[in-house]
């Protein structure tokens, strides 16, 4: 087990009916700002219950975060921001929301000329550095309402980057999983296949002597795979859902991977999928997993084996035919639930992409995976075979 | 799923050779009580790591503080902190000093008289009503390193009282894995027995629809159970300890019975039994907990089949054969440890013992158990069946 550092100082507020509680979680004496997506919660109900929570708190909004958060649209919110004053953001929506809201809880106190430098320079952002946030999740899927990290989009530029730090964990996140009504099915799907992805991204290394994170890990899955039948039914069921939300949190609140190795060259080259296509991010994850893994079998092999065995029950005697039996079994899940796994499933213009986002890892000059021996060529490759 | 509230800030700092950071995480300019046992910490060379540590802070230290520890010693603590106008408390040692630790950072700020009244009144302590402190484990068991939770016995009145609060929970802990290496086997079987009691009693109520949470509680005991051979065996093995160590702290962090029933009826009834005798309090669990389910058999169905069949494999098609063939399996655990499990084993006037516990439990009015169904009368009858 590797020595970690573990901090998750947030709250997390969970259930049928909780968004009242919003009312004496936020100061009174705050000058809220409260940001949202494209609209939707003006039509589930979402809105009207966090309008009616914050009475007597002085409060305006910005809507319009749009998926992959837009840099351009943010800044319009800094400067509201900035303007009128405001020392407290509230999130109502997904993780774009979120990530923009914790983007600006840090650029609100930038001192910097240019807030894009924070996400260019990897800049954290320490507890005295932000503005306190706190989040109404309206979509479950990436974590961020109990982890510290955002990525954010920048259209002008087709770039997406990542940063974080310990000054951007939300004060408290509210998890009504009754908000799950009203997401559309594709939506769903996208979320279960995001903290699959999460957890692949932590666990599908090599096998380690962190046991009980190892387990925990395969719990999450395990538990994504028994409740996504009843999460994408039309009818209903609450206690699936609460599942889903909570294992979506959990997937990637920081806990699961303390002590392991972790990958997430999935996540890397998916990134330039949504920049180069505008591929659902969770879709992108579901595209390069199964190739990230064949090609990267001979490294992966001990725990792509433990995978198909503890997951799917497989128990083939040899370990090639194990791990790729475990990666079809992978897959098939993922399309279960209405998400190919092939690029020419979303798009005909596919050939050239694996050179191009060659050119994007060469020029950045990073090597993926948790051996950092993934370079431009294996991208290359990794790419080619996802077609 | 129950709706539920988790928050816990406490740092986590994990691994080998980690004792050295508390340089930099207690204030330099604290005026720093030191907490410790009886005196381990001398020889294992923990104490001096400490020291080396705290070059350049105030500090003096406290001594002596055993096993359930007592109000009388940790009055003489307080009186220190008062004189000394201590603003910062640091527990070496294991649940005990921490458990003693927590009660004296609420009583150093408790306005009242009688300190005991705490106790006595239940009373909750929030965030500005305890001094500071934090944590060197030394003994992996309780979890208290990482919760808001506390227990205090008081030989004069022969009680052991728990309260807690959100105010109680560590700044930091330190847990080096390599503390293990001296302690003793015994010590280190009760470390196990307490986790997988703290496990048990959350998870062995009836099935629910958690399914993550009752898998990340399976995780927890399947874990204890793959390495209790390995950290009970001389040779000190590094990655068993950390996954020992890892398993205690997120047994009973909160965490895993975030959305649960849970029955903390065995850790009631066991008190009593350390009370009367002195039995470890670990050994009083493993005393109670195999009556306790069979007695309450019924109730516990459902996931007593479900302990049998994800934890040892039994797939026995009659469900009581099942549940019973789970409860010995559990027992043949706890004696592979060295932990015997019948009063008897412990003491030979065992005879009256129910009675004598049957008669706390009506005088103080209490009904255990995950029903609140376990009055006094049951309390006897369980008692009987575990002699």
């Amino acid at each position: 087990m590797l020595n970690f550092e573990f901090k998750n100082p947030t709250k997390i507020i969970f259930g049928k009916g909780e968004i009242h509680k919003l009312a004496k979680e936020i100061p009174q004496n705050a000058k809220l700002l409260v940001l949202f997506g494209g609209g939707s919660i003006m039509k589930n109900g979402i809105y009207d219950q966090v309008k009616n929570a914050l009475v007597g708190i002085d409060w305006i909004e910005f809507g319009g975060i749009a998926a992959n958060p837009e840099y351009a649209v943010l800044m319009d919110a800094l400067q509201i921001i900035k303007e009128k004053k405001i020392d407290y953001l509230l999130a109502v929506g997904g993780g774009s929301v979120i990530d923009g809201t914790k983007f600006l809880a840090f650029a609100a106190k930038y001192k910097g000329n240019d807030p894009w430098e924070i996400l260019k320079k990897s800049i954290r952002a320490y507890e005295d550095d932000t503005l306190p946030f706190a989040t109404v999740l309206t979509l479950p899927a990436t974590g961020s309402e109990m982890n510290s990290g955002y990525v954010i989009s920048r259209k002008e530029t087709k770039e997406k980057l990542s940063c974080g730090g310990p000054g951007l964990f939300p004060q408290f996140s509210i998890l009504d999983p009754e908000v799950i009504r009203s997401i559309p099915k594709k939506q769903i799907a996208n979320g279960i296949a995001d903290a699959y992805s999460h957890v692949l991204e932590q666990y599908m290394t090599f096998p380690t002597s962190a046991t009980l994170q190892e387990r925990m890990m395969e719990s999450i899955m395990l538990t994504l795979q028994e409740i996504a039948p009843k999460v994408m039914q039309n009818e209903f069921e609450y206690e699936a859902a609460a599942n889903f939300m909570w294992c979506c949190t959990m997937a990637l609140n920081g806990l699961v991977s303390k002590g392991v190795p972790t990958d997430w060259a999935v996540h890397s080259i998916g990134h330039e999928l949504t920049a180069l296509f505008g591929i659902d991010h969770a879709r992108t994850l579901a595209i390069i997993a199964p190739s990230h893994y064949r090609y990267n079998n001979a490294n992966k092999i001990g725990k792509l084996c433990q995978y198909a065995e503890r997951i799917w029950n497989i128990s083939l005697e040899n370990n090639n035919d194990k791990a790729e039996l475990g990666i079809q079994k992978m897959e098939t899940f993922f399309h279960s639930i209405g998400i190919p796994t092939r690029l020419s499933d979303y798009t005909e213009e596919y050939l050239g992409t694996a050179e191009k986002i060659q050119q994007v890892f060469t020029e950045r000059k990073w090597m993926l995976g948790e051996r950092k021996n993934i370079g431009p060529n294996e991208v290359l490759e990794i790419v080619k075979m996802s077609y």
